[in-house]
């Protein structure tokens, strides 16, 4: 062949390994171990989805691929790949409604596709976890969910107290739209963008944007949403509400937004998953009602949810800067109706797995589990390979992972790939020790300089730092020593 | 909306839940564990690659998707689906050899796809699970990673001596070939289909195979391979050599085959995957040499392996049937060459997960994993939420998945709910016992007949077979004691 094809991936797809996987896997197993104590069932549903059924698009182009990765089936009709676990679990849902238990919990994790413009972090390929309550119209559902995922993350190792869940529901802000007058859905989208911006303008420069404008550091004019100076501090009154206990929050609320059918709903809900998260222990210092939240609310119907990373981590500039987000959800009651005509009401929680991976790392308590590579046993002669194959074994059976290096390099090469794999330990055994019934194990944490500047094999034999002949019996407890104090 | 879409999936894709789901990750995870005791290290790769990096097509039509899931990327690069784990390492070994440790011990699982017509039991998305060993020529990494799948396998559940792991080489049929003065390719093929209907026809069949042809049972007549009868007893007394211990088979074997350059090359590797087997405990019984398989041979390029469940099942009709392969694998040292042109050696082994699970099944130990639901905590009223999610959480605090029931149904369906989910138990909170600091607890397995014809809430008061009311500290007990008698 003249032409050989080139070694890479698609864009925005990548390759992980070793301790990023066992990271990863660690946080889906601690996860799923919490999700299935509190009554949720695994489902795991297929790659592909037919395109009407995730709803994105109507397929009236050739390669519909708005957003999504789609094709079309042998027998013409679209199919894509899913965007997130929410479609497939309402196309599930709607399809064995009949049959399931209901309320119907469900948890999910697994990879999800975007056909986007990758870039810095941003993958078209990254893996959710999902759980959700199909079927329960009580906020208590929501509330079980909220608990469940602060159990989760921090069973996932989050310390307790470094991230907390906030909550708000859309309701309450529909109350205190009608409380002020505000009719024209333009109108709220401008006042919830301006809410959204408190993090960064604080409560003056949102006060503008709620009401003729604000002019930022460049000059540059933002037209406001043209509130009253009245209506304005009212919304500044309801985003400041979160400060302090969840009832404390509840009653500051109610003097905003009370009296209003939608806002009283709103608060009646708040109070019942109040109620229910102190049955289940959970604290304003875990979960707290915040009407500053307005990411998502557009999507969601009722309560919503953002689990927030309190820690600060460094930016590229080695600036402190706020984690953020790592996860969010809400109560989302018209996403089977697609299907059924019928609303079925739905809540649940959500979180990129990388998302939460890099919480950890920022939390310092990323990648607990160990990087370490496995015992090498080094390979001198064809003759000694059953040799060095049983006392692999032996090593392995005291549960310590070990390997025989099996590539065709001499003794520098061999320490040179132990060292490269971050082994603990080399173990050499030569004639003289199999003859004695021993074996010489190299400590590589203590003797990681030295062994890179070894030359030969005749420097192993003498008495070095970290190196020591033992009896065969005693090998798997030298290890042992070795791993506990590295 | 006029046109709701239908809930349904897309031909060859499938749901699964519960248990199903539980008792594919116990094998991954089961697996998994002893695969990195054995120094190989997880990767996981996109689920798309270039085409021309898979190697199944080049693009030359407008939509290739000759046996896999392609598309166009919007630079216009075709792109497709992963059909299996070995192409993805492949291209990764090459785009990385420079940094990768050698040999470079690597595992993966992860859903693959295959644009084929599906059919029972035939998917078009399935979980594959792999191990390979790239940049080792030794036959001692062929050893390891035989000795490693049987005990991945066993780990995954397998009793010890229920499947076998059969090798051959393909160094040993060329080897025959020549001894037999067979050059051509088509001859070659004719003798391969020949020798693998052994089980189907026993060694008269095949001789007839072998020879000038034979006629079936239906009078159709099957042309043969044409070898004089002294080839054709040669290739008999090759395939039967597989009978006895390995050491037997290698000395039968020599007779055979022994004296061509290839089938001396084939014995010697054999001969050192032997002594490596030895030195890593495994025997006949759990790695036997047979010169019967012939599976994959055209494929790989030296020695192939071959796992075979012993037990028997039963088909749809009830008749015993032999399970036969769960995996396989084998040496394959021109994968990577696509790449970079330089041949690399390369052994591995992979299975299907839900293939292993219907092992398990067939072999008594599928589904090890608890399928009962959690423990459901009876929901009567709304003011007695926050004491019903305190009980649900002793429970869970106690080890024992619990929730409380969120529907908006009466006493009679929740009863229902509790038993469609086949939780152990309900747990009844009433007035009575809140005041008296007592909980009831109903076991629903002594009472699931009974619990079905429950009608009023009454009932429930009196002393019936397993229902007692306790004290509340006694519940996490009570509670144990009916899990365990489950």
């Amino acid at each position: 062949m003249s032409e050989r094809p080139e070694a890479r991936s698609p864009r925005g797809f990548i390759d992980r390994r070793g301790r990023d996987v066992v990271a990863e896997r660690s946080i889906l197993a601690a996860v799923s171990k919490v999700y299935e104590a509190w009554g949720f069932e695994p489902l795991e549903t297929g790659a592909f989805e037919y395109a009407d059924a995730l709803g994105k698009f109507l397929p009236d182009a050739d390669r519909p691929n708005e957003g999504v990765f789609a094709l079309q089936d042998d027998d013409d009709q679209w199919m894509a790949l899913r965007y997130d676990l929410t479609a497939p679990l309402a196309r599930f849902a709607a399809q064995n409604w009949e049959t399931l238990p209901k309320p119907f919990r469900r948890y999910a994790f697994g990879p999800v596709w975007r056909n986007e413009k990758p870039g810095p972090g941003r993958f078209r390929e990254f893996v959710q976890c999902d759980a959700d309550t199909v079927g329960s119209a009580r906020p208590e559902a929501d509330a079980e969910i909220i608990a469940m995922s602060v159990e989760g993350l921090e069973a996932a190792g989050l310390p307790a107290g470094s991230a907390v869940i906030k909550i708000n529901n859309r309701k309450l802000l529909n109350g205190l739209m009608s409380a002020i007058g505000v009719t024209s859905e333009a109108q709220k989208l401008t006042i919830l963008r301006a809410v959204d911006k408190l993090d960064r303008l604080g409560p003056d420069g949102v006060r503008l944007l709620l009401g003729e404008g604000r002019k930022d550091e460049s000059g540059d004019f933002t037209k406001g949403a043209g509130l009253n100076p009245a209506a304005a501090e009212r919304v500044l009154a309801f985003t400041a509400a979160g400060v302090g206990g969840r009832s404390e929050t509840l009653a500051k609320l109610a003097d905003v937004v009370g009296g209003s059918a939608e806002g009283d709903e709103g608060l009646n809900e708040l109070a019942a998953i109040d109620v229910a998260l102190r049955g289940l222990g959970v604290g304003t210092d875990r979960a707290a009602f915040d009407p500053s939240v307005v990411r998502g609310l557009e999507y969601y119907t009722g309560a919503v949810f953002e689990a927030e990373l309190l820690l600060s981590t460094l930016d590229e500039k080695g600036q402190p800067m706020r984690f953020g987000s790592i996860g969010g959800g809400g109560r989302y009651d018209d996403l089977v109706a697609r299907f059924t005509g019928e609303r079925t009401p739905a809540t649940g929680f959500s979180f990129g797995v990388s998302r939460l991976a890099a919480a950890l790392r920022a939390a310092g308590r990323g990648r607990a589990t160990t990087a370490r590579g496995p015992v090498v046993v080094i390979a001198f002669s064809q003759e000694r390979m059953a040799d060095y194959f049983a006392i692999a074994r032996e090593i392995r059976e005291a549960g310590i992972p070990a390997e025989v290096y099996l590539g065709s390099s001499g003794m520098k090469a061999q320490m040179k790939y132990a060292d490269r794999r971050l082994s603990p330990a080399a173990v050499i055994v030569g004639d003289d020790e199999l003859a004695a019934g021993t074996v010489t194990v190299k400590d590589l944490d203590l003797g990681r300089e030295l062994a890179s500047k070894v030359t030969d094999n005749a420097q192993w034999r003498g008495e070095r730092p970290g190196q020591q002949t033992i009896p065969r019996g005693e090998l798997a407890s030298a290890l042992r020593r070795i791993l506990d104090a590295g």
